[in-house]
């Protein structure tokens, strides 16, 4: 198969990111569930407008880039809630691995290579690039349940620390942003929407 | 009110784009439509896949900032099918332009400046980069309508010519992709998916 043959069957298969269901609703349209592809465009804006609040060197266009193919492994290992058990976390490790053979190897071996990379790199969470981009997607979810009367966190019975734990990379990443995200939980408890244990 | 209220205000109202409807169906999640968001996501993906194929110098994450932002408009403007009439173009600008106005100027002044001037250059089309997002943003509909018997194609009754005209981006802008696109639309014509005048 020539090259752009591969490229254009990537493109394709892409198009199953849309049929990805999150935890998240979406509130301006009747509250159905939001899907990864739309969310990944989201948190890649989200990126962008809020970059200045990084504490550590950055460059956005790599966390861009990371946080528009973050979540393709869904389209084989489905998308994991947040708040789920360690152990089913493990096996979705695996499953998203394989993912990444299967899809990323629909392209040219190069650009199959670097997809790879930016996508262990952003797991990995090692890098201040991934850490950005780790703390961009966990904020979003923040602000959706603020303006949804607690969202998934009260419609799991999420509780307060797990709600911490879960922004922690804010703190080193992006302090101003963390506090904001400290203020918004404690108003969430004071709000009946996230659990004090 | 402060800078970050002023930018959470702006990532909270991008929620809205996920409830914009386009002409285009997504095959995989049952034929639904697809809706602006999840298309922004999609078409800054070709774009960087694509990126080889540009025959004039690009600055790929200039593009891919455009490809993110260019149809949030359509939030208040509503999306246009493609092969509309004329004078409902004309109108679509002026929504268009109003919508730019109050969806960026949730942001601060810089910021506001900033996407404003990006996406003025993207409808404008008289730069290297905006000329190749352009290109991506037509390319991507005939691959989801090939993929799908004609797709919007069919269902609109448009002609060849029409589709030859809406996809003339990429004769200057990345010639190898024209010509896959003259074949595919070639294709189109002789399964009867496309008429021929
Ligand atoms: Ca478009």
């Amino acid at each position: 198969m020539d090259k752009l043959a591969q490229q254009l069957s990537f493109i394709l298969e892409l198009d199953r990111l849309k049929a990805v269901q999150r935890q998240t609703r979406v509130k301006p349209d009747n509250g159905r569930q939001e899907n990864s592809a739309e969310h990944s465009w989201h948190i890649a804006l989200v990126a962008q407008v809020l970059q200045e609040y990084a504490e550590e060197p950055i460059n956005i266009n790599r966390i861009i880039g990371m946080l528009l193919i973050h979540d393709i492994v869904e389209i084989d290992a489905g998308d994991m809630f947040a708040y789920a058990e360690q152990g089913s976390h493990k096996e979705q490790e695996q499953k998203e691995l394989a993912a990444i053979d299967r899809i990323f190897g629909l392209l040219p071996e190069m650009q199959y290579h670097f997809y790879k990379n930016l996508w262990l790199e952003f797991e990995q969470a090692e890098s201040a690039d991934a850490r950005f981009a780790k703390a961009m997607d966990r904020i979003l979810p923040v602000m959706q349940n603020m303006a949804d009367n607690g969202g998934t966190w009260a419609r799991h019975g999420v509780t307060r620390s797990q709600a911490l734990k879960r922004n922690e990379y804010l703190k080193v990443s992006a302090p101003k942003l963390w506090n904001y995200v400290v203020s918004q939980i404690d108003l969430c408890v004071a709000n009946g929407w996230l659990k004090d244990e």
